[in-house]
């Protein structure tokens, strides 16, 4: 095996809106996982503000530690936005007009119908020992530096304009640049089983993992993703290596595997209704639309999202939905005889194959010493057959809400698996 | 009025997850926010990993620069966790068990009838040098310094541990040893108008503001927020000053302004309808329950929320919701005279005041020449009485649902004033 020399980088945000907390730095965490996902090591993040002292340290100390640096931020046209006369200054060079640059900023206006104006002719105005970069979404060019065999790239603070620059210039130009190890990243999606439980049904296949792919848990709403990241030499071997392995883990957690890396368990249900040519209904009480919310979200949802109702109080349960009356008075809005009327009458109402439902108290008001809150029914009903089963939740009500939307989606998928073929 | 000497903060945050990308930093920025309220000014946001150089130098190089140093992170039991001894090393001092801070940790798990191991006892030994800060909500203490006139603070990275001690102990105590300028912050909340609309209504009043009180547009999804904050001494006066200046914009941009501070535009709608005891409904379409789910996301919204349809196809628009077929055959689902019927129907149905409705191409597929991608309309009726809006959004689905979204919240608010008394 090949000993790499490990390829360090350092991202660095300028602008006071972060550092006042106005915004969130999304940038670079996005930054952080692309790095990781071709082997480059973060070994710092700093955040600076539009400050000069500041920005010129932040460079020197980022050229100590990192053989990559990555700036965003601080490349507006106003006077307040620093980073392009710092890095000439940080350089040692003066700035100069690049035609290219004047050509692309003259054509972003014009698709647009507006006029350039001085301010803007300014973003074409460039340090001269960068490279210039062009930046199809926006007017701020990227700039590319190579000095003392470090790796300098400054790009725009707007998240899309950033991710570009990074997807289409920088990383296929570190690529080049660096010899990396070849790295291979799969992501399992689990839900309904929590991490320690996954975490004991899976020990032995951990503990015996070969030394070069290692594995991570990363739980999230109801959810736990296990990520294996396999490092080495052949991208053909990793790839055999990863997939083999999840080959051997899967047996053991297969109900609970919904899908596999970017793959959302809204997406997961979608895809199985639309393989088996199945429609879904939903009858929400206590989820409010956040089940319908979810599944509507996906684009082609309408091939198999028949429609919802939410019946928030019982007259519309009773009169909407035609639950009886009676089992309303004797069991009330939160029981399984309730929650089975739901999901039987929803999916006739719109026609579907599957009928889902929701009732619970999701809190903070509402709950006694019977049914506290976080007490939720919920229910998946198939040619009038129908599996319910009842959560006991937290008393916040958002994270019931969404703590219900996931059961929900899950007992769709484990119904669907079921029951047909 | 007093001069201030300006009392500057710097944020470490510790964890390799971090720097791969793993998990979001929400420390950060909610750190920057309380310390942006109390009038401290933070200089410069460091991450870095469970790395002992990396760390130490982090250390140097705050006290270098701010007089409060911030640390989040790196404090679990386990041995990749470096905060504590490193604290240690840095000051100079050995670790000692703390009987108070054992005793604590001893309540913490005899409470969650969980067993004390020798990993968590050792979470009651700290640096001789630190104060020992109780932490209520978990096991890592929290930990102050104060060496050589800087003042330091050590916290686990779990938000709302970090958050309890920021609130109980660390902003008081800040408050206590510096002189901080007061600071009164009030947030206008606007809907309906771009940035630069409104930018333009207010510009005289913008420029006619005293210069101890400065003005932030802080733009969202269909939303505008204008951020006033005051700074000097005399905090009565400063929050008189705020509102005097509210007092004078309000009369510019009165039908924008929806609510202050906190208040989102689904709970302002929510007070509205409790206020006129008005109950509301909806029948979403393109919306799939979207805005459903943000009305009953607020506590108490079963008080004047009676539920919703969303009737996905034109089957059910008719069928469920009696649009008439005449009508979805000649002008389609997303016209003007669809929404209407969708509207008055919908209110009827769940014996409501108000009736919402949303019908449109939320994308990517679906949309032609004449009702591209983005086309939506909405309503509104109250009494018989519809009032329509057609709008022309994006290509991007869930931007499409939320703007969506935004626009009949803001509908419903602006009918509910002008309709009720």
């Amino acid at each position: 095996m090949v000993n790499y020399k490990e390829v360090k980088a350092e991202i660095i945000s300028i602008g006071d809106e972060l550092l006042y907390g106005q915004i969130t730095d999304t940038n670079s965490q996005w930054i952080s996982q692309e790095l990781d996902k071709i082997g480059v090591r973060v070994v710092h993040r700093s955040t600076i503000g539009d400050n000069r002292d500041s920005i010129l340290a932040a460079f020197a100390d980022a050229e100590k530690r990192a053989d990559i640096i990555l700036i965003t931020g601080g490349l507006g046209p106003t006077n307040d936005d620093l980073t392009k006369p710092l890095l000439a200054e940080y350089f040692g060079c003066g700035i100069e007009m690049v035609p290219e640059a004047l050509e692309a900023v003259r054509t972003f206006f014009e698709k647009r119908g507006r006029e350039l104006t001085e301010l803007n002719r300014f973003q074409a105005h460039l340090p001269t020992k960068c490279n210039y970069v062009p930046n199809d979404l926006g007017t701020a060019p990227g700039m590319w530096f190579e000095e003392n065999g470090k790796k300098w790239m400054s790009m725009p603070g707007v998240p899309h304009e950033m991710k570009n620059l990074m997807t289409q210039h920088v990383i296929p130009k570190i690529r080049s640049l660096f010899t990396l190890p070849n790295i291979y990243h799969k992501v399992i999606k689990t839900v309904g089983i929590g991490e320690s439980w996954l975490a004991d049904l899976i020990k032995d296949w951990e503990n015996n993992l070969p030394s070069h792919i290692k594995l991570a848990y990363l739980p999230s709403l109801g959810q736990v993703k296990l990520r294996l990241t396999a490092f080495g030499e052949d991208p053909i071997d990793l790839q055999n290596d990863v997939e083999n392995e999840i080959e051997k883990v899967k047996p053991l957690i297969e109900k609970y595997i919904y899908g596999y890396n970017k793959e959302t368990l809204e997406e997961t249900v979608g895809r199985l209704l639309k393989q088996k040519d199945k429609k879904v209904s939903l009858a929400e009480s206590c989820t409010g639309g956040y089940i319908s919310h979810l599944i509507t979200s996906i684009a082609g949802s309408s091939d198999y999202f028949q429609g919802s109702m939410i019946p928030y109080h019982n007259t519309f349960k009773n009169k909407l939905l035609g639950v009886e009356n009676e089992i309303l008075e004797t069991y009330g809005a939160v029981s399984e005889p309730t929650i089975i009327q739901m999901a039987e009458n929803i999916r006739k109402k719109f026609n579907a194959d599957f009928g889902l439902a929701s009732s619970g108290i999701a809190g903070p008001g509402g709950g006694w010493a019977e049914k506290p809150v976080g007490t939720v029914w919920i229910a998946c009903d198939f040619e009038g057959k129908t599996v319910t089963k009842k959560l006991q939740l937290t008393q916040d009500r958002m994270l019931n809400i969404q703590l219900t939307a996931v059961a929900v989606l899950n007992l769709l998928r484990l119904s669907i698996l079921e029951k047909t073929e």
